[in-house]
C-alpha cells in the first residue's frame, strides 16, 4: 500500500469534523490508510496570528451561514454547539493518543464519538468527565482513562504530536499531508482526491 | 432572467483572479447575469483584522503551494507576480467603474486584462501608467482614462461601492452573493453552482 494520508484536525473545529466524515472514504477509494492526528491548533494559531473563525468580525457571521450549509451539502448531521466555543481540547487529545497507542481503531471510534458529541449533541467535550465518558463508551476502562489524562507520558505524547505538526507546516483543521503534498481545508478534499487519482498535476 | 450574481473581488487577489475565470460560465449555465464588482478589500480587512494571506507565517508558505496548484487544477494560466505584492488597487478600481458606467462589457474586458497583466505578465497594475495602458488596450481614450483616475465623481463611486460591499458583509475575494446567499472563495463556486441548480438545500 502507498504512503498514508496524515489527517490533522482540532477537536473543536467544525470543518475538521466535516473532514473526518469524508477522508476515510477518500483513502479507501485510493488504497491509502488515513492516520488521524488531532493536535492543539491553538499552538499553530499563535504562530500564524489567526483567531477563531467564529469570533471574527464579519467572518464569524459568514461562518454561521457556511458551516451548516456545508454540512447539508455533504449530508452530515450538524447542530451549532452551545457556548463555550471554541473549546480547549487538551484532555480530549490526550485521551485520543492514550487510546491510539493501544488500539488505533478504538482511538478513531473515540474521535468520531467526540465530534458527534460536540457537533450533534452539543456536549462540552473539553470537560474531563465528558472525555472519560466518551472513552468509556468507546470501550476504555473509565479509571484508566481518567488517570491517562494526567499521565506525564501521555502529556508528552500530545506535545510531541503538536510540535511535529507545526514543524510540518500544519496550522489549520482539517489539514492533510500525503506524499509530502499539503491540503488545507475540507474544501481541498476534492483536490486531494484528484491528486491521488492522477499522481499530481 | 433571475437575479444576477454579484461577484466581488480585489484586483490583487489570486483567488479572485481564478474566480473571474470561472464565474461567467457558471452564470451562463444557470441563466444568471454576473455583475463584476471590484472593491478595496483592505477596507474590509481593517474590520475583520485579516492580513494578506501571503504575508502570514506558515499560511503564506502554504499559499505559495496552493495558489499555483489551484491554477493548474482549473487550467488557468498563472505566474507568481514579482514584488510588490499585494498591490494597492485604487487606480485600477477607479478605472473599472469609470468604464463600467459607460460600457459594462468594456469594463469587464478591462478587468480581465488587468488580472492577466498581474498574474500572467507580472505587471504592477497599481501604477496609474499601467492602468491607463490597459484601459487604452480595452478601447478607452488614454487622456480621458488618466483624468478619470483623479475625478471626484469616480473616486466617490469607488468609495460607495466599497462601502456597500462592506455593508453587505463582503470581506474576501472572490465573494459572491446570489439571491441573498453569500459564498466566499474560489472554493465555494462548486456550492454556488449547486445552489443555483437546486434552488438551495
Amino acid at each position: 500500500m502507498s504512503a498514508p494520508i496524515d489527517f490533522y484536525f482540532d477537536f473543536s473545529s467544525p470543518y475538521g469534523y466535516f473532514g473526518s466524515c469524508r477522508i476515510d472514504d477518500v483513502g479507501a477509494r485510493h488504497g491509502r490508510d488515513v492516520i488521524w492526528r488531532p493536535y492543539l491548533m491553538g499552538v499553530a494559531m499563535k504562530i500564524t496570528g489567526a483567531t477563531p473563525l467564529v469570533t471574527r468580525n464579519m467572518i464569524g457571521e459568514y461562518a454561521a451561514v457556511d458551516i451548516p450549509r456545508t454540512a447539508r451539502r455533504y449530508g452530515i448531521a450538524y447542530n451549532e454547539p452551545p457556548p463555550p466555543f471554541p473549546i480547549a481540547t487538551i484532555a480530549t487529545c490526550r485521551a485520543f493518543y492514550w487510546l491510539a497507542d493501544r488500539d488505533p481503531h478504538q482511538a478513531r471510534d473515540f474521535a468520531r464519538r467526540v465530534y458527534a458529541a460536540l457537533f450533534i449533541d452539543g456536549r462540552n467535550i473539553g470537560e474531563p468527565d465528558v472525555v472519560v465518558d466518551i472513552a468509556t463508551v468507546a470501550g476504555a476502562d473509565p479509571d484508566a482513562a481518567r488517570a491517562a489524562l494526567e499521565d506525564q507520558a501521555v502529556k508528552d505524547r500530545l506535545r510531541q504530536e503538536t510540535d511535529t505538526a507545526v514543524e510540518r507546516g500544519v496550522f489549520g483543521s482539517p489539514y492533510f499531508i500525503v506524499d509530502g503534498e499539503p491540503f488545507w481545508g475540507n474544501d481541498r478534499i476534492e483536490q486531494l482526491e484528484r491528486w491521488l487519482g492522477s499522481g499530481g498535476w
